[in-house]
């Protein structure tokens, strides 16, 4: 049988922030939910496009030219190539949808928050 | 600048049932609104996994084995090859994370509610 997942049991089951966890896969892209806190690093990826939709809390994701403000039940999608910098105000819990090869780092070599390998909340 | 997707805003946009909009691209995979009533045909997708993630009402998703009940925020992901019934209980807002190439009657032939080209509510 197929498991759903409640996204609100689900941001229980972890603490640590800027570590995106795996939900489940559809075609070569992964579901993934992450806590985010503060500021994280400027970035770009250069052949993927990320999407981020706040659950709850509150992100801003700064732009060259602007930022994009994000409340629960609002998303954008962050075109490939873009820099962008995700600031959660203070704390959002986010829901992203991206290629199961996204760095979340991207490319910021070197951040010690890079996460090269994700938990899966997707096993038993 | 990029824009962002208010959900809750989205579904004021249109009326029509089992007709999913396009709401944005995420490399191969688009991001779909679309709203729900009643049952739904049989149908599977041979070569795409597909998910709904349920952000207004009730919907049930029969399998062959069972089937999966979900409310809002919860989510679930359908696997290639799966025979599927999406039923609402008795209305559901609903988005949908897909391939482009993702039918939304699937393997279903000839079913009245096909909906062939989507319409987009990412363009202005």
């Amino acid at each position: 049988m197929l498991k759903k997942v409640d996204l609100a049991e689900v941001f229980t089951r972890f603490e640590d922030t800027w570590s995106p966890k795996i939900i489940g896969d559809v075609n070569e892209m992964q579901v993934k939910v992450a806590k985010f806190d503060g500021e994280f690093t400027w970035h770009r990826h250069e052949r993927e496009d990320e999407m981020f939709l706040v659950v709850s809390g509150a992100l801003r994701i700064d732009l060259d030219d602007g930022a994009v403000e994000l409340g629960p039940g609002e998303l954008v999608i962050v075109p490939r190539g873009t820099e962008h910098r995700p600031v959660a105000l203070p704390t959002a819990r986010v829901l992203l949808f991206e290629s199961a090869a996204t760095l979340n780092t991207g490319s910021a070599d070197g951040d010690p928050r890079t996460a090269a390998i994700l938990e899966r909340l997707d096993r038993d």
